[in-house]
This record gives C-alpha cells, sequence and structure tokens, in this order.
C-alpha cells in the first residue's frame, strides 16, 4: 500500500495541495536524488525545494527516476522551488525561474515562493550559484538591494501567465507586509510557508492567513533540530523537541490502534499537532522507515482512516493546548539575528 | 530663561527636528489648548498630534494663542500630524491632510506621519471624524481595505512638491515594510515613530532604522504609564517603570547639580536614557512643572551646558545597560493584539 497524504484546498484556485509534503533543505548530493526517489516510493507528492538549497539538480535527477520507473508521473507531484534574495529585481526574476526549472528538468512549478521579503544585490550565476547570503567583498556584510516587492511580484505573475508556474507562495512574511501585497496582487499568493513548531506557534500569524484565505506550510517542525546541525547556539541551548517531556508523555498516551505495543514516536505527536492545526507541513530524512513514520501522521486527518495503521491516532483538544502552551516565541531562522547583523548593521 | 530642546539633523533634507517634542495624544478639550500654549511657553517647539488624536483644532487654538502673544512664531514650531488608516487610498490622502490643516489653522505640517501600515475601510469625515478604529455595522470588526502603501506614499509625496508638507514620516513600522517603502519613496521618510520604553528596547530596529538614517522618535516613553488611564489589563499588569527598582536607584544616583538636594526624578532617567540613545521623544503632560521637569533632560545632551541645573545628568553605560536589560519585547500599541482581534480575526 502506497500512503497518500491528505489535501487543504487552495483559494482561489481550488487545487488540492498536499497537506504532507517532503522537506529537501540540507539533502545534498547524491543522498539528495536517493531521499527524493525514496520519498516518491513511500508516497510523498511535494518536494518542497528552493534555489538556496543547492540541491535542485539532485532533486531533479530523483523525480526522474521515479518518473522513468512509473512509479509518479509529472503530473502528480508538486514540485516547488523559491525565489532566492538576489533575484528580486524584475529583470532577474526570469533569469532565477528558468534556472531552477533547467536544474530540476521540470517544464513548470507547481508553487513557486518568494522565499524572503528580504532583496539582496543580484550576483551572477556564472558568478556564484546559488549565493546564498551574500557577503560583500570583504566578506563581511550583505549588500542590500531593496527592489519593490511589488515589481518583483508583478515579474512572477507574467511567468504565471505563461504557465512556466501554477501557483504563487510567499515565506517568511508577517501581516503587514502580506496585507501590501494583497492589496495589489492580481494573481494571489495562496501559500505562506513560514517557520513554526511548538516553541514557535505562531497563532495571530495564522490566524491572519485565515483571513486572507492563505494555506499554511510549517517548516522546521521540529524546531531547534534542523538547526543543530548547523552549530546555531540558540538551537544547541534549546530543549530538543523529540526528549521534552510534554511531547514523551503525549507519544506514550497514543498507542497504535493495530499493534498496541509502540507508542506514537515524539515526532509524530509534533507533526500530528501541526495537521490538525490545519497546517501543511514538510518533514525532512534520508531514512525509508523514517519518512513513511512521518507520512503516516496523515492517517486520521480530514476524513482519512485513522484506524487503519499506527499514525492515525488523534490528539485531544486538552493534549493539542498542552503542545501550544510551550510557544516561547522562538524563531530560528531570523534574519535579523543570526544571520543578520549581516544585513541589518 | 526658556529651555531649548537639542536637535537631531535629519536626512537628506539636513532640517533640525527638535529631539524633545510635546505628545498630545489623550490631551482632549480645552485642556489640550492650554497645554500646548503651556508647552510652547515653556520651551517645547515640536507638537506631535495626529487626526486620530481627536484635538487638532483644539491644539491648533493653542498655537494660536502663543503666537498671537508673540512667544513664538510659526517657523519656530514643529507641528506634526498623522495620517488616519481610513485615509490611505490615494483619493483620500489629500482630503486627510487638508482637513487637518484647516482644523489646526496652519498652512503646512512639518512632520506628517502615515501613522499605522494598515489600511482601513473609508469612513467619511460627515459620518464620523475622527473614525478611530473602526468598527462594521454589527460594531464587532474593523473592516480592512488594504491598500497599496506606495499609492498612499505616492499621494503624500505629491503634497509635498505642493508645500503642505516639508518631511514625511512613518510609524508603527518595522524593518521588512519599511524596506519596501525605501526601494520606491522618491520623497523618503526622515523618522520613524515607534513604542520605545525600557520594556521594549527595540535594539535591532533602531539599528535598522540608523542603516537608513531614519531619525527615531519613541513614543510612550514611560511604558505602561500612558496606556494603565485605558484600563489595559496588560498595562495594569505590569510594574509602572516610575516605582521600579532599577529605575529608582538610578534616579537617586543623579543629584541635582546645583541644589543638590533632590534626585533626579524616575521620569527623568528613563527620558534621559532615550535622549542617550540617540532617539527623540514627545513625552506629554498637563502640568506645567512636569513638563519643564521633561524638557530639562535635554540638558547635557548634543553639547548643550548639562552643569547648568537640574537634568543635566548624564548617564554611564553600566546604568544604559541596566535600564536596557528591562527589555521583555512588550509592545502595548499593538494592533494585532489589542485592538485586534478586531482587525485579523
Amino acid at each position: 500500500m502506497v500512503l497518500a497524504a491528505p489535501t487543504i484546498t487552495l483559494h482561489p484556485s481550488g487545487a488540492e495541495l498536499p497537506q504532507i509534503g517532503f522537506g529537501t533543505w540540507k539533502h545534498n548530493g547524491p543522498k539528495a536524488t536517493e531521499a527524493v526517489y525514496n520519498a516518491l516510493k513511500v508516497g510523498y507528492r511535494l518536494l518542497d525545494c528552493a534555489a538556496d538549497y543547492a540541491n535542485e539538480k539532485e532533486c531533479g535527477l530523483g523525480l526522474r527516476k521515479a518518473i522513468d520507473e512509473g512509479i509518479v508521473s509529472r503530473s502528480d507531484v508538486w514540485v516547488v522551488s523559491k525565489l532566492w534574495n538576489t533575484f528580486h529585481r524584475k529583470e532577474h526574476v526570469r533569469e532565477a525561474v528558468l534556472k531552477s526549472l533547467r536544474d530540476w528538468g521540470v517544464e513548470y512549478f507547481d508553487l513557486y515562493y518568494v522565499h524572503f521579503p528580504i532583496s539582496l544585490a543580484y550576483v551572477s550565476p556564472n558568478e556564484r550559484y546559488p549565493p546564498g547570503w551574500f557577503f560583500d567583498t570583504k566578506g563581511t556584510k550583505v549588500v542590500q538591494d531593496p527592489a519593490p516587492l511589488q515589481d518583483t511580484w508583478r515579474a512572477l505573475e507574467e511567468l504565471v501567465d505563461e504557465g512556466l508556474i501554477k501557483h504563487l507562495g510567499i515565506s517568511n512574511m508577517a501581516s503587514v507586509i502580506i496585507s501590501d501585497l494583497m492589496s495589489y496582487a492580481r494573481v494571489k499568493p495562496e501559500v505562506l510557508q513560514v517557520e513554526i513548531h511548538p516553541y514557535n506557534v505562531q497563532s495571530k500569524l495564522v490566524q491572519y492567513a485565515r483571513t486572507q484565505r492563505l494555506a499554511v506550510t510549517a517548516y522546521s517542525s521540529f524546531g531547534p533540530l534542523g538547526f543543530r546541525v548547523l552549530n546555531m547556539t540558540k538551537a544547541l541551548d534549546t530543549q530538543p523537541l523529540f526528549t521534552h517531556t510534554v511531547i514523551m508523555d503525549i507519544a506514550g498516551e497514543h498507542h497504535w490502534h493495530l499493534h498496541n505495543k509502540v507508542s506514537a514516536t515524539p515526532a509524530q505527536v509534533i507533526l500530528k499537532w501541526a495537521l490538525q492545526r490545519g497546517l501543511a507541513i514538510i518533514p525532512k530524512s534520508d531514512d525509508v522507515p523514517r519518512m513513511e513514520e512521518n507520512l503516516r501522521v496523515g492517517l486520521g486527518i480530514g476524513g482519512t482512516d485513522g484506524g487503519s495503521g499506527d499514525g492515525g491516532f488523534i490528539l485531544t483538544e486538552e493534549e493539542m493546548e498542552r503542545i501550544s502552551a510551550l510557544d516561547i516565541g522562538l524563531r530560528f531562522n531570523d534574519p535579523s539575528d543570526d544571520f543578520g547583523c549581516y544585513i541589518f548593521c
């Protein structure tokens, strides 16, 4: 049996966004190809990627292999990419999208995000690609080059008109800039992707997104975990969620329906909390059993049958609240902070 | 002797903004007229007002009286107003500015702010003025009507071209929307006015503003004090700054130079902390001795002679840091919060 994720109906297109996608940040080299291929085999139908992840070619090869073997067809899969900060000027948007499409080996993106509401000085792909958080010649500072977001958006809308992008998204944005964007967008963004986990619940932002009928994708669902490998002090100093007593206790309360011998994993509890809030998630894993474990969390969500196997548990309202109460507004991916004196000083 | 505030040189105009202005929020009726008149007499040369404060006529009368009595001439004084949220659409900006100018009885504003980066549905002044945070017919919700900030700004720039506004400012904005605005503004904003006090230090935002060469005006310098009269729970539940041991201890350490019998007041310590950070302030008071007490804090700042009287003390770096360490990121005037479910739900 191949698992299938529940979906979220996007507005205004009516398209069905897989509520569980496969995250590819920090998957690099041949491992990225293998991971994407395995994820598709397991049942993932959304591949969340970005120019900045420096792995679009490798991810594309994994997709190609799965298509060649008849595991999926192109139209079964949401291929997702993001516009990097150095390509915000309208004359560079098309270049960025075409480059990412070429790297992936696909003819269109199902969903394409503005990665950050931050515009940095252009770096030619011939010089360095992807350019990352760009440093000047002294290697010390990001060079800001503010371009009106409206110009960036107009350029993206043209690519939607041409069919190179099916749906637009925005990432790392808060209510004020979203409201401004909504006021002039002809093609409305349909998905907002932001950092959300029990230490950064973002209830006000999620509530605001609902008023705008924006679907919300949570990234870094496991909180500090994804940032520990980067040796980020803030992440190393924070209690990991997998061993947090609140998460472990709740995991212990949910035994698999059929086997009744192993409890739900802490990872599943954290992901289920996100899904029950109506959020889309994009967990990453190298490991096939973990990929399955994460995808099984979709069982029991959105009318799917939760009784058919592990992962199908449902958190009680009280459990949801206990997890949400872990909120300390702790954001790890904060350009004004960690990446960031580079940008703002 | 009439006290004079130190000034901050604005960019790019080179104009000298009084670093201590007189705040008029919650001054209403004849008391507003009297307060403005007295403030000018004491030596204030900036009157910080807004359409939303519902007192522009009364403040204007105070200014008129002071001019008529030869205390000041129009060109000595910075008259400051702010565009309310219901006038963001370009066709309403001029109407709002002309109405405020008429109410004040002046021919131009020295500084005119966008009050919030929030655009609400238009309310005709014939129907209700000022309209406040607008509720719909059921009286329950603010009606959002997002207008592109760029359109609002273009309309304001035209009024600068016509000489009705000398300098533009922005208020209640954070780095992302400021950066976007800077990218398209032909007439750059020169001042950013935001809530800043020891419980809400905003060091990153102030740092960012410096990169943009924006002067920063701190409002609600006394933290919860200004919000207690509104019965705001968050303010009532917060330790008042005037009786906070850190503030009181530091006040006790600074005796008046001449009299050497009364310590600096807690209010002076809080204001001095802001001035030494290079911020402009706009304290409010009904009481002439308090107005003087607040204005005297400018002594010793920016090369003025601190030895000439009380208020001329300078905080040590260690004292500055002890005050800044009170930061808990506590913002009282947060539309996404208190005013707020109104807006975002």
